[in-house]
């Protein structure tokens, strides 16, 4: 079951595809990052605007990877969901998934978060006031793998 | 030498920033699509429009991968290089790297485009006619790295 | 009071701001874009999809403007309000307003939509399973101004 | 003659366009902006990101406006051509032109950018710097308009 983890539902917008009737494929990047924000907001209590204000940034500073299972057309609702991977000093994993309400899954994201310093863009320690949320968010997504 | 490559010059654009002062990580995949559209165009002689009156679509279908080296800020210039990793029956592996003139990476990108048939979204055999300049290029790209 | 008007609530993603840490003014267009492909969707009866398979496509063929009341910043709520200004021939004029809960305004978007024909991109008559919605709720604007 | 406007050439990309075919309309005031910020770096000399470290925006304050003459499709090349309608104390109003070698015009854009200053968002006089290119240009507009 996954209805612990944090999720959004949206729909494929028509300025979202090309001519061919499907989506740009980079828009689906931008679907992952659009919910990643809120789950900043949302599930860590602190937006990319309150890491500015202490000088950090939480960026996508190492990696991100899009798998694209079945194709996105206009109108398509799905669900994405969020669940954290792995949490190192200054890097969260992040893995989500695209699918509709019959489970079809349409797209993978992973993204390798890091926290760097606004003054020299060196990573830095993950900010302890958002570790904790981070810890008690991934118990819940291996505790929602277990079952 | 990388001077047989296909590559394109630009500059890191004011509203592909954010707040906080760096490129906002999903303009990355954006600007390896857009070399990539032209590298059609121009080495494959197909562009994407063409494909579609053929009924096809070069889409990244399987994958696309984007390392963060170091990152770009506003009016950064750099030069993006196209090279084939790999030709498959319905499936091209494409690496992606942009680099500044003294040679310092920002990023790189790996994007798997698969063909597929606009009917019915099922992967289809690479045409001949993109195949052949696609394997005049790879060897190019093969020739270029055993330097 | 504008309680009978579509409208959409939204924030500003940290995305859609540029370096001086205000909205990149392009974005206003998307958000007012947004709206009105919901409007077609929810109000209308007919998506833009559903426009293209009956070959016409509705587009913002003759003018679009936006004015800037105040900047928006990175997370600020705000709601945008459809109007109808003017119905023609083959032409729509849809006002928009983006308010937050305390009235402040950040802009107004004005948007000729024109219905053209897909096969010549020539003007062709308002759909009439379109035109009636479009009526109807042209009357409920007139009747929210004049309260 | 508009030989002595500051242009640029460029193509309509594939991602810029709808299922319809033809150009997603926001896309246009993109262009519009890709080519001021040009401007800006090269005939103004100073870029937005000059104009930040000196706490001042040059955005788009007041109102932009865009004109579709005809429907742009993917791969179409066209130039921007930018000149000034007007000078004032804080804004100048840019207009734009998007045309073909044949000399058929796509697009109008006019741009009232406003310098505003980045502490407290309100308008200020535009910098001596930059006033003087700006009128150096302006001359030139009118007299390529009397030719």
């Amino acid at each position: 079951m996954k209805e612990n983890l944090f999720s959004r539902e949206r729909f494929v917008r028509w300025g979202d595809c090309d001519p061919a009737g499907i989506i740009y494929a980079p828009r689906v990047y931008e679907y992952a990052m659009d919910t990643l924000e809120e789950f900043y907001m949302e599930v860590l209590g602190s937006s990319w605007m309150d890491l500015k204000a202490g000088s950090i940034v939480g960026t996508p500073g190492l990696r991100a990877e899009i798998e694209y299972v079945s194709p996105l057309v206009p109108e398509q609702k799905f669900t994405i969901t969020i669940s954290i991977k792995d949490i190192g000093r200054s890097t969260v994993t992040y893995e989500m998934a695209g699918v509709d309400d019959s489970g079809n899954q349409f797209f993978r994201v992973e993204i390798v978060m890091c926290f760097i310093s606004q003054t020299d863009f060196e990573s830095t320690d993950i900010p302890e006031d958002i570790r904790k949320p981070l810890l008690e968010y991934h118990d819940v997504c291996e505790e929602t793998l277990r079952r």
